[in-house]
């Protein structure tokens, strides 16, 4: 049972022309209205003599023939005046998917067009007659008719999105089940598709509706082109894949089984030049990828996650209903979805929240190290402390899950102190030093972050070193440091800053190189609820970037930097000597350090390579960028 | 005047077949000198009657007229068994350029092949004549003529290379040109080539020719076809022009112009993936590209610098007397070139020196800085600890020009101080950090002294620091710190192995994941002279190499690592107080002091990633890798 969209509107409206266009890039037949009246109408109309509701019924019984026909065919789109309530409820009769889209115009557009028309059996004098029967409709989609054709074609299509409320999921793993389900909850149509894998991946998407609720309606797929077909005229499809080959493969699969004008929406962790490259092969089919990074992990997903977008803005603004419903809402008020900018720049945001939420992980780490290592407090303990955190300023979701982390036990233990070390890590987090790299920016926290999980995992170096230091190098200091609780908060809320700093620091320069027009106040928007790095903090932020682009010129973040800038000397000296790694921390004060010296040792540096290189330096006070070379022998 | 190829030697040594194959791949004539015997001499050769020197006379001079005439025209290979050194003398007359290739082979083999023969005057019974008439030649390219055709073929080219000693050189900057003069003084025969550019590059070739001794003899274009032509049959160019666009763009004039065969060599700083790609292009001409890392700056490109080579083996052994003889000769007697693998591992190799050498400057500024600004040491105070410790195991050539530069004067004052601090950097830096983050290596040291030379060009950030910091914090330290030159030279000789440990670490992690096959051995053996990095420290790494492939487990520097920690330790302790940045060294001491633990605090990072993403964790006491999950809600 496809649907049947009624073009209604009086004569003049622009019925044909739309209809027509839409049914074109519907990819279904187009049925004019006008061409069903019975003669004896057609006569009675070009006499100037109206037409009564006798007159109309066999055409609107025969038009309605039609409709029916259609929907259990194809569909159609269907041009039709059906000017009254009662026309239109005739029409619609037994039809179980039927849209009607209303083309409201004022009196003197409409009498202008009617002059214009040849060969037309309605002439202008029944204009009047015809908008004194005119019943708005109430629940169609109503467009100004004013707009010209394409304009209204988006309007249409993407409220008819909104009212169909169907998408094709594909990918079921942790993500897109969680994702399913947040839409499912949400009344949207969905169609499941998983690959089949023999042993590892059978009817994943059937064991998802059988599973939960809110998945009960939802279509199963292990097909792609059943699950292709059961998307209608409109594809639009969700992915949630793994990135890199595995979305490369399944898009040269999927591409030539959708029809132009169909729309991708890559969520996974793909790298952004990936996205932009797939952008670039489907435009040659006219289907439109957006790449939409997604916050949340499994909880966000299920419950609303934080959704960067980008790519076309059109395809972007139709789809927004869909991608709105489904994202968090923030303390604001506002969606945590976000159509970022174009090609890949909503998974480059996402990769620069990754990186955010790596430095904010292993400061947390590095924290709960100094309390555990160097004040010999328990987890629990700590916990109490985090919890009192929470009431704070420092409130944020990473810092919530360690408090519960930490008071989670395990055979009547503490839960971490049976987890193992070795860390992991994702494409997102080495992207980002990647980039930070080859942009030139020092975003110093991304790397240590991703090199302490590096070096976590380096088991073979590990039992090398503590083999070769002696017994005593190995025990983690027995004593107390000299440091505080207040002094760990003061330091945990600086280091915090330099960390978000370095984040957005990373977005403006890679705005800046591939020419993005990216809003910071937007993109700490949608970052305040749903994602992984929502904190009270990142609410500051988005206050704070109305105002300015750098996070250091923000009040708060300015006053934090000077004033606990002290406390984290004094913190570091402390850690150092006990030999509590501090890789993060320590690469923020080096960082503020070299910052602050009004003249760096890097001159050594430079008469180091013109030394040998002939690569020439300047001049202290040179202020236009003279490049001297000096013979050193 | 081009070159004639005689090839020489007794009935079946297979003068014929090598002939034409080599004049196949020189794409010059072949001539059979057997074809030009008067009939007389073929029927006393038929009835088994050896020929007298006077029946060879008119042959030889017919012979010799051909050679005469082919030398004027593009050159000829010509097959002639010329057994007595008068003969040659005869044939070789007014030839300016003329080689002999001997095939030498043993009675039984020949008289095997003769058997073989069909349809030729020359019976089996002359073989002992012949024999007996051979004079073997001396100065001549003798190859055994057992050997294979291609064998064969890859012998006499080579040797023609060593002898014909004639090199295209590309792109005259700083380092081709100090490349052309540095083979200039060897007795190459060069072709010098700059593109001219109004206004900017005009005859710069002729210039160099003009301003150079050792370059006298060069010739040299700016066209680039005749600068082709010039290079002959066999044409070998050294490329040295800026890594990526350009030299994409020249490869793609070039590549058309050159006869198959041809080997082009890449001096630059390219990135890996360019040269593989460039290597793949143009294989589809039949041209080899070798990639070769060049290290030494200016001075080592003229007086020797240390090679690093890629690509085809065979191409490489080739142009293998070039490359030795341009390169630097190390302590042990050794040839600082060295094929280094496959591809483009030559060029990831010189990118990985170039890391060490972001290290090593960086290291050397810090220590610098300890000195001037921890121990209020003047720059002719810091010259002579330094020029001490050149006479120790410390020795290097980058602490002997740091040396240089501190007492270096401009205007009666030390240069450094009036040096600009904007440290600037070229790709192989950035390369190498991108390269290690993507391979999962942690070698922060590489990062670090990158983002010190970023950090210093940031002037803005710098500048908005400064503005914010109270004044009390803008000044360098005023006291002393409590550290002395002993521990400061204690924590620079322990930094430096750790440095070198990342960069070698770097390259064993890229040769498993590139399947290149690379001693470093080999490698540290090349940067034992010619190079940037050459110091006392890389001949103990060439040396221990050849027990282990692990810097640390090198017995000096286990010793120097595990000695040195405690100074390292209380070194930055006094150095984080006192406010002296000392970033690199700070990084060698996180990522030792994270090596050291037991363990880390990465569990609660394994924690939070399964909390939010599901992503598993192992339990600390499996051995078989079973990811958990656990509910934590």
């Amino acid at each position: 049972m496809q649907a049947v969209y009624f073009i209604m509107g009086v004569s003049g409206s622009g019925k044909t022309t739309i209809g027509s266009a839409l049914a074109q890039q519907l990819r279904i037949p187009f049925i004019d209205a006008d061409h069903e009246h019975p003669t004896e109408n057609i006569e009675k109309m070009r006499m100037g003599i109206p037409l009564t509701d006798e007159d109309r019924m066999p055409w609107l019984q025969k038009v309605h023939a039609r409709a029916l026909a259609a929907s259990s065919d194809n569909g159609a789109v269907i041009a039709c005046s059906a000017l009254k309530q009662t026309y239109r409820n005739l029409l619609e009769e037994h039809l179980m998917k039927v849209y009607w889209i209303f083309l409201d115009v004022d009196r003197a557009l409409l009498q202008e067009r009617i002059k214009g028309r040849k060969n037309h059996y309605m002439p202008a004098s029944l204009l009047d007659s015809q908008l004194a029967t005119l019943e708005k409709p109430k629940q169609a989609i109503r467009v100004n008719a004013k707009l010209g054709v394409t304009e209204t074609l988006d309007i249409i299509i993407r409220s008819i999105y909104i009212k169909e409320k169907r998408i094709g999921i594909v990918g079921l793993g942790v993500m897109g089940k969680a994702l399913a389900r947040n839409l499912g909850s949400k009344g949207w149509q969905l169609s499941l598709y998983n690959r089949e894998v023999k042993g590892s991946e059978e009817l994943v998407a059937k064991q998802c509706v059988n599973d939960y609720p809110e998945l009960n309606t939802a279509l199963p797929f292990n097909d792609i082109h059943a699950f292709v077909k059961s998307l209608g005229s409109l594809p639009c499809i969700f992915m949630m894949l793994p990135a890199g080959g595995v979305t490369d493969h399944f898009l040269n699969t999927l591409a030539p089984l959708l029809s132009p004008g169909a729309i991708i929406i890559d969520g996974a962790n793909a790298f952004y030049a990936d996205t932009e490259k797939h952008q670039e092969q489907l435009l040659q089919h006219n289907i439109h990828v957006l790449g939409c990074g997604v916050s949340g992990g499994e909880q966000g997903a299920l419950e609303g996650p934080a959704l960067m977008v980008s790519g076309d803005k059109q395809a972007y603004d139709t789809v927004a209903p869909l991608l709105v419903s489904m994202a968090a809402i923030n303390n604001s008020g506002n969606s945590c979805c976000a159509y970022i900018g174009r090609g890949g720049s909503g998974h480059y945001v996402k990769m620069v929240h990754n990186a955010i939420e790596y430095g904010e992980m292993q400061l947390l780490a590095e924290i709960y190290g100094l309390m555990h290592n160097g004040l010999q407090m328990n987890a629990e303990a700590i916990a109490a402390i985090f919890y009192e955190w929470q009431k704070t300023e420092l409130h944020s979701y990473l810092l919530d899950i360690t408090q519960q982390i930490l008071i989670k036990q395990h055979n009547h233990q503490p839960i971490l102190s049976r987890i193992s070390d070795k860390a992991s890590s994702k494409g997102t987090g080495a992207w980002a030093a990647q980039e930070a790299a080859f942009l030139g920016e020092p975003a110093g926290m991304f790397t240590t972050a991703l090199n302490a999980r590096y070096v976590s995992a380096n088991t073979g170096l590990r039992e090398w070193v503590q083999q070769h230091f002696t017994s005593r190098d190995q025990v983690v200091t027995a004593q107390k440091i000299a440091i505080d609780i207040d002094q760990i908060k003061a330091v945990y809320t600086l280091v915090r800053i330099w960390n978000h700093h370095q984040g957005f620091a990373l977005i403006t320069k890679a705005a800046e190189k591939y020419r993005w027009d990216i809003s910071l106040a937007s993109v700490a928007d949608v970052w305040r609820a749903g994602c992984i790095i929502r904190s009270s903090l990142m609410d500051k932020l988005a206050e704070g970037f109305i105002y300015t682009n750098m996070v250091l010129d923000i009040p708060y973040c300015k006053e934090v930097l000077v004033s606990n800038y002290h406390k984290l000397v004094q913190l570091i000296g402390a850690a150092t000597l006990a030999e509590i790694p501090t890789p993060i921390i320590n690469e923020a004060y080096q960082s503020i350090l070299q910052y602050k010296q009004k003249k760096l040792n890097t001159t050594l540096i430079q008469a180091q390579r013109d030394f040998f290189g002939a690569h020439g330096f300047q001049w202290d006070d040179d202020t236009e960028g003279i490049m001297q070379h000096i013979d050193w022998v």
